[in-house]
């Protein structure tokens, strides 16, 4: 199993864009057990397309293009694979008319030069384009297969777990392969350095699983890595570590693998049969766009207000006057009372209230750009921590909307233990 | 001038990291009018980097490398390079002692293996690394050029930034060669494909500049690339294919360049000393958090609500009851009154107001996943605009979002022109 990835695109060679379906796709296949030596990237040429699949088709046995599926003369992946294999492209009718269907839900008007999209070579296995309108395609010839995935990422990702990956592991992985699996645990409330040392000796001793620890979206993500032949039995192989880990510092994780924090959060909401509303005024919005980015959200969402300057604190959420005059509006008082407030006026089971100086201006020496309140309200809790994040406007948001629903997740899990 | 890159590093490979190296250096070499034609990745492996060393050395005459000169046996760029060329490396004693004395500042241990890192082909010019250990080196033969980078993008940009780029000008670029600069257009209410067709013959006929089309956040973008000696030559090129541009399809242009539509109406709405609310239901925040991610967005921006479920929308922001049962919660009366009622709670001189059906659940035959109202309410005006959206949960709001803004742009269009 040898593969090569080719990006087929100008935009590429042009440095407008990077290549980040590459990195997806090498990590994809690498957990499948397959091994990728090379990625290439060529421009819309012809002459140049076909000389990177002659060398392709030379020193692999898989080979994955992402680009050049859609609709205009630049696109032009299909073609000339199908002249290097001297193949005909046809017309599919059934995808011809799906993609006819589908524009016209869509009010496109239908151009004869679209029709390109839905031609493949005979006898290959078409894949579904769920979130765009060119299908991809795989073909075998010469013991060498040919995966055509589109060129935008949320389209690529789409297709191939959900077409190409089935496909590969039915015609091309030998059964009996050793799949590199891994568990994701995501940790709030603890630095990386402060979890590092926590578990240095697990990190430095362990060779099965592997431990490593990233930072990213805001989170502290520790990531468990072990060859098995299923997901089970990885299982089965990480469990002493998993259950040492949970030991030490199990009270800082808030998800694990691809669930989010916010997905727990809906969860347990709907668990609880609670109803949440939020008063926002740094984040804008931010945080009531997490909480509704969930289906089914108005199970436990049933509005908020946004809440930016100090007239609609009061008008709307009842914040007295008195107070955002005695301790200003970026203060835990007022950040309790948008909260009290908002669950008020929604009928909602908790309200959260978060205000703070996003910046780049605002900031005074007692209160800096970067300080944040965040507090919760409920017939039972009242609660309010505060912050200094550092970095950029949007930094100061994304974390403040963060530590709200870390807020939210500490108040549902103390609810459920008691 | 025809330039390839090569990525030597298994980490690449194996999907841990991007490749932004490439796009980097893309841009630069671009912009100093030098075509590349490939980008190729490779591990770490000696028999594997030769081979793409061979195909580079035959269609390119500017081989540029990043990764794998350090001090480890894994890292063999230079060594495998040297071999291909069959030349040897040798020690520059003034590197040496560069070396030593800078790991001994840093309190590093000196070990014979890191005397590697400071061997070169014999006549190269050696590239100086500020920001880390491994020099970097060019060397010329058989009219081929080769540039060996490191693989960290911070030393990489420095020393290509610093060394690389004037030896460049001063022995490879021929003086008086211009530039590569763009101008991107960008495009709201019309699809790709339309803006193709209108200005098809531009682009198809127009050699200077080059026209492409790309989407990107839900917008059209277009480019206009040239090339010239300077960037107001560039914009004098432009002018006339800009003007028969802008006489066609100007009504949809949204932004130029790095300015984003959400800034335009930042700018527009401060000019006018007009605020604006939002009443998001689909959109749950979205809106407000992008109408408040400019830094001084409370010279236009008070306050909003997210009524996400009808009882906040007829409480909240009046929305009747009646028009609520009659004509649905996802409607053209429902968005226009919610648009009314949140300027009227605010106090803002525009509200608009956005209802929809995100899905994946909630779609009827009369009402689809995807259908989106989105309504602008002023003193004197009362818009609505309805959509179908296509793709996930995500898209329909992002795209609900965006269309929005759109809306407000289209407003703020209007009262300015009279």
């Amino acid at each position: 199993m040898k593969a090569e990835i080719i990006a087929v695109g100008t935009e590429l060679l042009l440095g407008q864009i990077v290549n980040t379906n590459a990195k997806y796709l090498s990590e994809q296949l690498s957990s499948l057990g397959i091994n990728i030596y090379f990625h290439s990237v060529v421009g819309d040429n012809e002459a140049r397309v076909k000389d990177v699949i002659g060398i392709a088709s030379q020193r692999a046995d898989l080979v994955i293009f992402t680009g050049g599926l859609g609709p205009t003369d630049d696109d032009l992946t299909k073609e000339v694979l199908a002249a290097y294999l001297k193949q005909p492209l046809e017309i599919s009718e059934t995808e011809l008319a799906k993609l006819q269907i589908s524009l016209k839900k869509r009010k496109i008007e239908w151009l004869d030069s679209l029709s390109k999209m839905v031609t493949f070579i005979p006898g290959s296995y078409i894949l579904n384009n769920e979130l765009g309108t060119a299908p991809g395609m795989i073909y075998t010839q010469n013991n060498c297969t040919y995966v055509l995935l589109p060129g935008p990422p949320r389209e690529m990702v789409r297709m191939f777990e959900g077409y190409a990956i089935p496909w590969l592991k039915d015609n091309y992985i030998p059964h009996g392969t050793m799949t590199l699996y891994s568990h994701v645990l995501k940790f709030l409330g603890i630095t990386e350095g402060k979890l590092e040392d926590t578990l240095l000796d697990l990190i430095t001793e362990q060779e099965v699983p592997t431990l490593a620890t990233l930072v990213q979206q805001g989170e502290v993500h520790l990531r468990l890595t072990a060859r098995a032949l299923n997901e089970s039995a990885f299982m089965e192989i990480i469990s002493p570590v998993l259950k040492e880990i949970e030991g030490r510092v199990g009270q800082f994780i808030v998800g694990r693998d691809k669930e989010s924090l916010t997905e727990n959060n809906s969860k347990a909401l709907v668990h609880h049969k609670l109803t949440v509303s939020t008063a926002e005024s740094c984040t804008g919005g931010m945080l009531g766009a997490r909480l509704t980015s969930i289906p089914g959200s108005s199970a436990y969402y049933r509005g908020s207000v946004i809440a930016y300057q100090n007239e609609i604190k009061s008008k709307v959420l009842s914040v007295p006057q008195s107070l955002l005059e005695e301790k200003g509006a970026v203060s835990s008082e007022v950040a309790s009372a948008m909260a009290e407030g908002v669950s008020k006026l929604t009928g909602s089971s908790v309200g959260i209230g978060i205000t703070g100086i996003a910046g780049p201006e605002g900031g005074t020496p007692q209160k800096p750009v970067g300080l944040v309140y965040v507090a919760l309200h409920s017939p039972t809790h009242n609660w309010c921590d505060s912050f200094t994040f550092h970095g950029d406007r949007d930094n100061v948001r994304y974390s403040a909307a963060k530590m709200a629903e870390y807020l939210l997740f500490r108040y549902l899990r103390e609810i459920s233990h008691g």
